[in-house]
Parts: C-alpha cells; sequence; structure tokens
C-alpha cells in the first residue's frame, strides 16, 4: 500500500505545510537530510492547549503528539514537492511534553506521534527518539515535536 | 554585501569563539554541517539571567537570545577559518526559553535569534527552529540556543 | 589504547543496546551519521531517579550522566555491528538535567557523560553539546542524553 493509500485508510488528510510566519521556515534541506520545525499540537479547531500530569489525560497527550506528527507529515511531503515516496525514512524525533514536575509518561504521550509514522510510512517510519518534558511551550499547547527525514 | 560588512553595518563586532573549558568543544565538523554547542546569553557584562514570565520581558528575552545568536556566529565564523563567506545556510536553531511555567511567547523570544541570522546572512539566515521552555538555564541565564550549519 | 581496552581498564561493560520496546528505536544511521535515542540515566539497579535541586547531589547527577553515556555507547557499538574502532567521532550531546526551576549546574551534571566519552573515545570523544534542564523526565530519571555518532 502507498504511503497515501494508507494516509487515506487512516481517515487523515495532510493540511497544507503552513508557510513561514517569520525569519525561520516550515523545513530546511540539506543533503539528503531535512530538518523539520518545531511542530506544535493543532487540530483543526486551533492549538491543543494544556498541561500533561493536570489538564489533560495520557491518552489525549498522545492524540495532541498525534496532530505534531501529522504536521510534520506535510512539512516533509512539501520538503519531496509532493510525493511522499521520496521519503527514504524517518531519522529523529524529538518530543517536547508540557507538563507538570511529577508527570512521568512522557514516552506515552510522544508514542501518539511514533506510532502514527510506523502505521503511515512502515518500517520506513522506524526512527531515534528523544521525549521529554518542558514546562511551557509555545501558545500553551500540550506537544512540540520537530524531525529529522532522509529523503531521494 | 558582504556578511561582514553587515555585521559592520549593524554595530556588531563578533566576539572570539570562546576556547572549551570542559570535554566538549564549540563546534564539531562532520562532512558539510557545523554542530555548534548551545550558546548560553551573555553581553559585554557576563551572562543575561532570569526567567521569562517573571524577571525579564519578551523584549529582553529577544535581546538575550540576539546574544546567543551572535556567540553562534562567532563559532561558525571560526568552523569557516574565519571566512563567514564559507557559510552555505544556517540549517537549524533549536532555543530554550528559561521560563516559569505560564509563560507561552518561546516564539517571540527566539525570533531575536531568528530576525539576527536573517539579518546578517540574508535568506542563507532562514533556519528550521524548535523553540520550548526550560525550568532552568546554566548559570541562571535566560536563554540558550544551539545550531547547525551548512559550510562549504 | 583501543577502546574495548580503555573500556576495559575503566572497568565498564558496554550492556547490550536493549531492543526497542516502541515504535522507535535505539538508533538509525543516515549516511555516516548515526542518531542515538534518548538514553536514560539506569545502573544494573534500574532507573536513577531524583530531580537535581532536591533529590540528588550534583556528583550523583553526574555520575548519572556517566550512566547514560554508557547506555549511548552501547547503541554506537551495536551501529558499529560491534565494532567500536568505526567510530570516527562523537558529534554532538544533548543532555536534560531533571532539575527544580532554580538549579543552574546542569553544565556540572552532564560533564559526568561528557567526561567519559573523552576518557574512552579520546580526541574522537570531544563533542558539541547543550545542557539544559527539563521539569521532569519519563519515569522520573535525573538525567537523559541523546547523541550523534560519526562512524566509518
Amino acid at each position: 500500500m502507498s504511503i497515501e493509500a494508507r494516509l487515506k485508510a487512516l481517515g487523515v488528510t495532510l493540511p497544507e505545510a503552513p508557510a513561514p510566519v517569520a525569519n525561520y521556515v516550515g523545513f530546511v534541506q540539506s543533503g539528503t537530510l531535512v530538518y523539520v520545525s518545531g511542530q506544535i499540537s493543532a487540530d483543526e479547531n486551533g492549538p491543543i492547549k494544556g498541561k500533561l500530569g493536570s489538564d489533560l489525560s495520557v491518552e489525549q497527550g498522545a492524540n495532541a503528539a498525534r496532530r505534531c506528527a501529522i504536521s510534520l507529515l506535510s512539512q516533509a511531503k512539501a520538503a519531496c514537492g509532493g510525493d511522499l515516496n521520496r521519503i527514504i525514512r524517518l531519522v529523529k524525533l524529538t518530543g517536547f511534553v508540557n507538563s507538570t514536575p511529577d508527570f512521568t509518561d512522557q514516552p506515552k504521550v510522544i508514542n501518539g506521534a511514533s506510532d502514527f509514522m510506523v502505521e503511515v510510512l512502515g518500517d520506513k517510519g522506524r526512527h531515534a527518539r528523544a521525549a521529554v518534558s518542558s514546562n511551557s511551550l509555545p501558545l500553551g499547547v500540550a506537544v512540540e515535536i520537530d524531525a529529522i527525514f532522509e529523503i531521494a
């Protein structure tokens, strides 16, 4: 099944990669590596806000992480000129979880992104990862994740 | 206008890249990529300390981030053997903002670094970015930023 | 002295790199770069937990960081098919210290990892680095560090 077919089967429509609003950009390619800017958790209703450990459950956090992954993949698609088949593999995810000081389930939250990447990209979606907390994130969002992809 | 001329026009003198004081170094080059160590906010009077959300305004934070960018560029210059024209582009900035748990303007703070890079490097200065909070930074500084450059 | 001989002289036995337990993996190689996933502080008794600034001394934190470095090197060894001599150099460490909001000795903590790398790898172990706090880490561990190695 192609990557686009898998997305369709999952009922996921990749949004257009948003144009940059400042002096940074959505992604930069250097050689075969594409560095994607940190994507914050958001859905069609806007930013997904809140802290893990007080406002949001682990499941809600994982869903927020999944939304970050969708945005990361949108940026990767733009980097590939629209052809997701040019993705050789996802190399690295670094995930930041907005949490209270006693929250310890960062991995379960970021799994929302990791699982999505493997659902869509198959073995090409298996990646190195770091998952940590941040005491606060832009706009008060629950999760921010950046990524490195290798593309053809 | 050359990069050095732009720096001059901005009234910015790049300090000598400080020699490492431990078993890590200011930068490492691998292929065409230069990984620059996290640079903490400091000026001629020493470290710029404080937390966003309590001690410092967003404008003060952005100025602190700009100082990090100056230090990052100093390291990149050293990596280029003194010739800033060897910079092909700034690939990535990862910015950590020392803040209270309710601070949400990390992007405006890190813009202090992003804007400086584009002022000096032009389009070569446009980069991928992540901007998050940290609940504390070395010496109590306001901002720490690391970078990846691509050089010729 | 070979890297393995240095490890022996230090009395360090690299554990088997643990198999991944989720949709992320211990490391990904892209070209000559190996991205190693964030390794949490742990020893033969399990995770090393606690916050710097309240539960743990700087020395205990540095020891926790050293354990992260041992795990990172185990992953690098696996990436090298068991031959540590294939390591060209350690490129970057990013260290996250679980701390209170007023803790400012992140560099001394992460030196536990930096020093170990140079003890074992010699000049190949000198690396770019970022060291920041996180208000909480997975399982409540004291330190998490990820790494990039260049290998032959």
